[in-house]
């Protein structure tokens, strides 16, 4: 029996799953090429000061923290923001403004294993750092529905809110930011009637109280009627309107762009990390809970660990799960059909003949998979046609003498013999 | 001052250096692709005890292990194969042989950081399983071989070796397996001495000292007197002799097949990791005093973690690496030259228009950035000019009236006004 399996909440990928995944990420990197994004390598071991520093302290609790061999705490990285702000404090310090990173690889948290969340998962991370303006928060949106777009996803949808209504709304009634975090934890798990049982704690007003209720109940689609909703109860706060003012911006400029996306509006929304200060958003599609991205605008984190005051915004997309959404939706990623030839060699001598034909045929770009297995023809070609080989070509001592090869067409279960030179030119051709 | 940094041993790849690392990876999987690999992702974190089974005392010591909250001892893996290995005793364990799989990723070894040593480090790993005859070691020397080629590095040659020679002596000397073990780890480190000093304690045969003192000093770029020479060594070890006539029919078929490379074949070379059991072989370059690659073929490892007997064969490229030699040897990744448009919006009210027109040269297929810092027309082209944009789009009030936009040429510092529509019609063209 098997002695080892794999660890709890990490997996292995097999073939089909691992083509999957990779077609996402080179979706991702293909739409980020598009946009001008550059990617860049972070590693997967961080310090635990630097992961923690904003991550919120629900994610903290979860991180996979040790010490090395040599004493440091270190941490598997939750998210990639943190590493990407170390970078662009660091070495990209000086390079001009906007910088737009991006990034892919896993990550780690040691959630409780479920559908679609595991303890190992994969991101392709977009972040374009140096404005402040609503264009940049805009063209965020515009590349996560371009990558949802091109993945060919239906009926997604992206919830929207702002961080600055909230926190807007909470610091002119004097709760300090340490004290608004784990509201912002409470909320971002829907634990309404406990974020409002902590907020009466703190003694806020009665009208707060009322506005939050009321907040928390609006989800539009209709762009301009919501805004007017939210800024209709919010009016008495100034930071709280103006972050509602930002966030019509935002949407109005990337919908007369001529995107169309469905959206959700809500006030009320908050995500989990500690560092989003504007408009934040997820995507979801119908068939899963949990969200397929997400991302928004933080403008304080770049200055917090120790680089030049830079505003950013981002989006990280869960490549595991976009394929997990892609399966329950049935789309299978678009790729081209191609010829496998599967060679076969009949008697030892003729081995280094297969080997030299597959290297020939590789050279003009042919899939090629020699026998090993020092099978008879006919198990040979049965395992070749399992492989889903389109042609095997068989390497036998008489047509060698003449120069010459069996060409089988697996299809069609045809065959002929014919030149080598004409074997390559066939596929040279194809 | 910037407050955090990279943990030591780990490191960023800046764009440049990013570019360089997926091309290497691509160039590795179209390999893969081209000999029917298929790739399988597993995980960065896996049981110690799998990761230890046999891995080598000295790799079991610089592992980042770790207890995880549930308490399971854990770690980094250090190298592919073991994941692999568990992979075929479990989920593969009823596949139709061979099975050849393939996989790229980051690994972890706490070494002390020099050049091409970092504790974070990549691979791209083929492992061929299921077929003991020499025609799959020869298909990983062609692969292996094949890479280096489309790289287009220079000098590059194959140590080759094989674990029967010296395990075979060593078995009929009744040195155990267990014995050995550090003794290959000496080899390994060309701590001749120490490993005949270990040998003497043995007290194994001074007939046997004396060959394996002969062994050491032959390095042979020649196969066919190089492996007669051993031959004559050890032509009084039954296991021993079988090892060398091995090796030899594997780099008979290799080369008689038209690949050439340039070989050492060096009869007292051995591998860190204890699980090799027949051919073993590394990649270098004159540049580099480490591998840019290595691998052999390990027969015993899938039944030692429970799976059912099953030959094989494998390499591991080290990606950051060869990306260091084409660095040293002045090689730049084939990339094709795209254009690159740099939109600018003349004005708050175009750049929705902007992003509009953006969206549309992305639909086909136009790499484009769009300026969001709302600086002027002549910072922005600046800024343009800088980021090497091949041409810009101006939108701009007067023009757009007439459903036009201004086309610059950045290289030649002419621009011309022109209809949208023909704009994409020049770009769909390009």
């Amino acid at each position: 029996m098997p002695k080892f399996k794999t660890v709890r909440g990490m997996r292995d990928f097999l073939p089909e799953d691992a083509k999957a995944m990779r077609y996402v990420e080179n979706l991702a990197r293909k739409i980020a090429k598009l946009y001008g994004y550059k990617e860049v390598i972070t590693p997967v071991v961080e310090s635990y000061e630097l992961l923690a520093a904003k991550s919120g302290e629900e994610i903290r609790q979860r991180m996979y923290a040790f010490k090395d061999l040599g004493g440091r705490k270190v941490a598997l990285r939750p998210e990639f923001t943190a590493s990407i702000a170390r970078m662009v404090a660091t070495t990209l310090r000086n390079e001009p403004k906007p910088l737009r990173l991006f990034c892919v690889g896993s990550l780690y948290r040691y959630d409780e294993p479920q559908l679609g969340r595991y303890r190992e998962f994969w991101q392709s991370n977009f972040e374009l750092m140096g404005s402040n303006r609503p264009e940049a928060d805009a063209e965020i949106l515009t590349l996560t529905n371009d990558l949802m777009q091109r993945i060919g996803l239906k009926n997604y949808w992206f919830k929207i809110g702002h961080m600055g209504i909230l926190r807007g709304i909470l610091s002119k009634e004097g709760v300090k930011e340490e004290e608004q975090n784990p509201i912002m934890q409470k909320l971002d798990k829907k634990l309404w009637d406990q974020a409002l049982k902590m907020l009466e704690e703190l003694k806020v007003s009665e009208k707060c109280l009322e506005i939050l209720k009321n907040l928390i109940k609006i989800k539009g689609r209709e762009i301009a009627k919501t805004i007017n909703e939210i800024k209709k109860n919010v009016k008495d706060y100034e930071e709280a309107s103006a972050a509602v003012e930002n966030l019509e911006e935002i949407l109005n400029l990337t919908f007369e762009s001529g995107i169309r996306f469905e959206v959700s509006i809500e006030p009320a929304f908050a995500r989990g990390l500690e560092y989003y200060t504007g408009m934040i958003f997820e995507v979801f599609v119908p068939e899963l809970e949990i969200a397929l991205g997400g991302g928004g605008r933080y403008d304080k984190l770049i200055e917090l660990f120790g680089g030049e005051p830079t505003p950013a915004v981002g989006v990280a997309h869960g490549i595991d799960r976009i394929t997990l959404a892609m399966e329950k939706q049935e789309i299978k990623p678009k790729l081209p059909k191609e010829p496998l030839i599967f060679i076969i060699p009949v008697g030892e001598d003729l081995r280094a003949k297969a080997l030299e034909i597959a290297s020939q045929l590789r050279i003009k770009g042919v899939d090629v998979e020699v026998e090993v297995m020092g099978r008879s023809l006919t198990r040979a070609l049965q395992d070749a046609d399992r492989r889903g080989a389109t042609h095997a070509v068989i390497v036998a001592p008489k047509e060698l003498k003449e120069g010459k090869i069996i060409l089988r067409n697996m299809q069609l279960r045809t065959q002929k013999s014919m030149d080598i030179q004409s074997l390559f030119k066939e596929f040279s051709e194809s």
